[in-house]
C-alpha cells in the first residue's frame, strides 16, 4: 500500500514525538522498579488494583472470575523497602500546564500520606506535568494543602519545591537518586 | 422440623468448637491490622490478590471486569510500616500436626524473604498449626531451609524457635507485641 508523501511524514513525526515522550509514567516506574530489584538496589512493587468479585466459576479445579469491578486502593500504589527504610509513593499525571488539580489525590491517600510521615516512613508523589517528572515530598505536599486550602497546587510551587527526575535509559526514572539526596544526605 | 436428640447435640458441639477456634487466620489478621490502624499503632495492609484481566466491558462510564483469573503475588501478602521500620509477612495455615510442609511457601516468597532480610526490613511467617499461632522469623525460616534441606519444617523446630501469638479480643492477634520483643528489645 502506498501513502501520499504528506501522510508518511505525519506518521514519522508522530512516532518520533511518541518515543521522545517515552512510556507512560506507570510503565516507566514499573520498569525502574524491576531494574532496582534485578540490581539488588531496592524492593519496590506496585500494589495490584483491588477488585470486588461478583461471580466466579470453577472448571477443571481452576477458579475463574466471571464478574468483578475495580475498587479504590486504601494506600498509595507503590511501596517497599530501600536501604532499611519504608518507602511509599504514588504516580500522578496531569495534562494541566499551570496547576496540579488536587482531585488527582483521593482523600484517603492524603490521610495515608500523613500517616506514613507520622510513623517514620518515606512518602512522596511523583507528578508528571509539562512532560517533566517531579518528586514532591509528602511533607511539602501536606504543607501546601494545609496552608493554601486550594483545589490545586500551582505549578510555581511544584517548580520551587519538587525535584526533577531525569529520564534515562536504565533505570528509566531513577527516583531513588532523588530519595538519596533528600532522605539519606548524611550517609 | 424435629431432630433426634443425638443430632441436635452434634450440632451444638460443632458450633461451640467452631467459635472456640475463632475466625480463620486471614480474618483475624485483617481485623488486627484494622485495630492497629484505628489506634494509630501501625500501617499494615494485606495486598490485593493480583489478577490477569481477560475481558472488560464499559457501561455508563463504568468499567466492569467480565473475565479474569488469579495470579500469584510476587511478594508476601502483608506489608507496611511500624515504628519507623518496614515489615513484611505472610500467613500460613496447615492441618498437618507434626510438620509444616514447605510447599506452603512458594519459591518466589522464599526469595522475597531473603531479600527483605538483606535490605534491612523485618520479615516473618505467621503459621497456624495445631490451633496455635506461631511467629517464625524470616531468619529462622531461612536458617532451617538452608541447613535441613527437607520438604517440611518439623513441629519441634517451630515449637523451639517460633513465638506464640496468643488470641485475644482486640486485637485478635497481637503479633506486634512479639515483633517488639524480637526486633525492638533495646528500645
Amino acid at each position: 500500500m502506498q501513502y501520499p508523501n504528506n501522510i508518511k511524514k505525519e506518521f514519522t513525526k508522530l512516532s518520533v514525538s511518541h518515543s521522545n515522550r517515552g512510556m507512560n509514567l506507570e510503565s516507566a516506574l514499573n520498569s525502574s522498579n524491576e531494574y532496582y530489584l534485578r540490581k539488588d538496589i531496592a524492593l519496590i512493587y506496585k500494589k495490584p488494583t483491588p477488585i470486588g468479585i461478583v461471580d466466579v466459576s470453577y472448571k477443571n479445579h481452576k477458579k475463574t472470575i466471571e464478574k468483578a469491578y475495580f475498587k479504590e486502593q486504601s494506600t498509595l500504589d507503590y511501596n517497599g523497602l530501600y536501604n532499611g527504610k519504608y518507602i511509599e509513593f504514588d504516580a500522578k499525571e496531569t495534562l494541566n500546564k499551570t496547576s496540579f488539580p488536587l482531585s488527582n489525590v483521593h482523600e484517603h491517600q492524603t490521610i495515608q500520606i500523613r500517616n506514613v510521615i507520622k510513623h517514620g516512613g518515606i512518602v512522596f508523589l511523583i507528578i508528571r506535568m509539562n512532560n517533566i517528572n517531579y518528586l514532591l515530598t509528602g511533607e511539602d505536599y501536606i504543607h501546601y494543602i494545609d496552608t493554601e486550602k486550594r483545589k490545586s497546587i500551582s505549578y510555581d510551587y511544584i517548580k520551587e519545591k519538587a525535584y526533577i527526575i531525569k529520564e534515562a535509559y536504565q533505570p528509566q526514572l531513577d527516583y531513588l537518586k532523588i530519595v538519596d539526596k533528600i532522605y539519606f544526605k548524611g550517609e
